[in-house]
């Protein structure tokens, strides 16, 4: 951890440079989990699949909508029988460059991450990764699937699972954005206020962390994580939105030392990502930008500042690219979700 | 109501003869909201926005999932926090073809049909029409979809929110199934236990309901409805599926001579909708087949039977068309679902 945080220092500083960056056309891919076509239409199945879950309800896109900003625009997601976590869920679109999973960074890749929300008690609630094998491999278009993708005798495996998913979520990735045609030169591509704006956000100090190509923090190793305290400077804002009811990445670790770290979210598509912050108490992309200011630089940016800044942050919605439907694979004759 | 009944048992007699009819390639529409590509494509965001329930949870896909045979293969479905109702959701693949909608026929097109999961508390939970409306008008993107689709100075309203999602469902259609190749001509298209499940329907009687190109009855005018009461003869079955504990038809028209009346369903793709009836209470086709020709015909079929009836009913899976997935429009900088 301590490494991870010193690396984390480290390239802030020798980033500042290259705090605006456009978005690459493909993500880091772990060396034993190649992408193939075939592998990515497995894992878009598996991840518009609710047979996933206990009751048959939600899927991975039930709470990471593809197809709405890669969120579902609550502050924390209804799982199965409408049980609530305490944190929102983030986009999974671009996800694919974060170099560590969830709020708190727990999960190194897409994979580690894909295997958590399936067991979550208050997400899709299957009792064991035996038992989500299990449903996939009553399923014989998945049997075929697997085999073909994977191979080996046994390739239905919880492991390959996550692997298939993972491989689908590294096609969601939107490029083209107003920034990033401004960034090749479009100088048309954003407004003027946007320009202002993106001039505040490096002048006020935001890209002190929000750099890199997803705004997320500088490229690092797989799993090394980039994190920061939240909130940094005590206001009104804790007390107001609860921030600090949620120990962040101490929650998993028990590290003391990771008492309030969260991994630095991403800002592209924010606007379509409302409402904000771990716990989603945050309605408005302009409250959010007041709240970072002030708990993270202690300052009070304008209302002009503040809407430029708005104004920025809007060019970072991308071009989501057309996708076809997976048709699931068919489990007939019966249904695989008890009466209840 | 008796003239619907008199009319279903005059179809009934006349069209014994064309029990089996290959699907159609378009289905009946109502003069007043006729087909175009862009009212396609308004309504396939609408099937799929779960800002129309008033949680952001579900949409008409969440329980007509159009990637899984258009329903969701529960006994019944979950709407907004975990609430459950008390039928099983139907598909929503051909419903075009029925010439009435819900279980119990309520609703005389897919346009009236489409107007109530929306409201219904135990579904999508939205307080009113207007609600729904002003969801959708709060939508910059939906707005000019409307207008261009619908034209004059307030084209957001619920009526045509009903007709965008109708036109859509129009489109879903799944022809080509083996029993579809079979009636023109392919004959490897049918196993021989498939062929002989089909003489079995019919000698058995099955098809003097389930006759007509979506096995749901003859063609008739929309809005007519075809009925029958269900169970008809007293059985095992009615204890031990609790098959009675709902009135049917009754319970929306409260005449008497409606009780226990069903629309009768489609047989399309029944391979793929398990759990079966209007309750959702029995988990396997071959359990639905012999519950049917007891309460229904009260013939007791062999297991032979049953089985070349399975294998026919496994025939009337069809193709399902590629679909794009909708990209929802924007709601930029905020949240439309309240924190909770």
């Amino acid at each position: 951890m301590k490494n991870a945080l010193l690396a984390g220092l480290i390239f802030t500083a020798s980033t500042m440079a290259q705090a605006f960056e456009p978005l690459p056309a493909t993500p880091p891919t772990p060396a034993n989990n190649p992408i193939t076509a075939a592998k990515i239409e497995l894992g878009k199945q598996l991840f518009f699949d609710p047979r996933l879950s206990q009751d048959g309800t939600i899927s991975c896109n039930s709470c990471h909508n593809v197809m709405a900003g890669g969120t579902d625009n609550r502050s924390v997601s209804v799982g199965v029988a409408g049980a609530k976590g305490g944190r929102s869920a983030p986009t999974v679109w671009n996800a694919a460059f974060l170099s560590t999973q969830f709020w708190d960074g727990r999960a190194a890749t897409l994979e580690d991450q894909a295997k958590g929300p399936i067991l979550a008690g208050v997400e899709m609630a299957m009792p064991s990764p035996e038992a989500a094998v299990k449903r996939i491999k009553d399923i014989p278009g998945y049997v075929q699937s697997f085999k073909a993708v994977f191979g080996g005798s046994d390739p239905v495996t919880y492991d390959n699972i996550a692997k298939a998913i993972a491989t689908y979520e590294r096609t969601l990735i939107t490029p083209n954005s107003p920034f990033d045609r401004y960034m090749r030169g479009d100088k048309s591509a954003m407004s003027a206020a946007a320009v202002r704006g993106m001039k505040t956000v490096e002048s006020l100090g935001c890209t002190s962390c929000h750099n890199g190509p997803n705004f997320s923090g500088p490229e690092m190793p797989m799993g090394t994580g980039f994190f920061q305290k939240f909130p940094t400077f005590p206001s009104k804002y804790d007390a107001k939105y609860k921030f600090s009811a949620d120990e962040g990445r101490y929650e998993a670790t028990k590290n003391p030392a990771d008492k309030h770290m969260w991994r630095v979210p991403t800002w592209r598509n924010i606007a379509l990502t409302a409402p904000y912050f771990h716990n989603g108490s945050v309605m408005t992309l302009d409250e959010a930008v007041r709240v970072m200011a002030k708990t993270q630089l202690n300052k009070s940016p304008s209302k002009k500042q503040v809407k430029d800044i708005v104004a920025f942050l809007n060019t970072l919605t991308g071009e989501f690219p057309v996708q076809t439907m997976p048709q699931l694979p068919d489990y007939t004759n019966a249904t695989m979700v008890k009466a209840d």
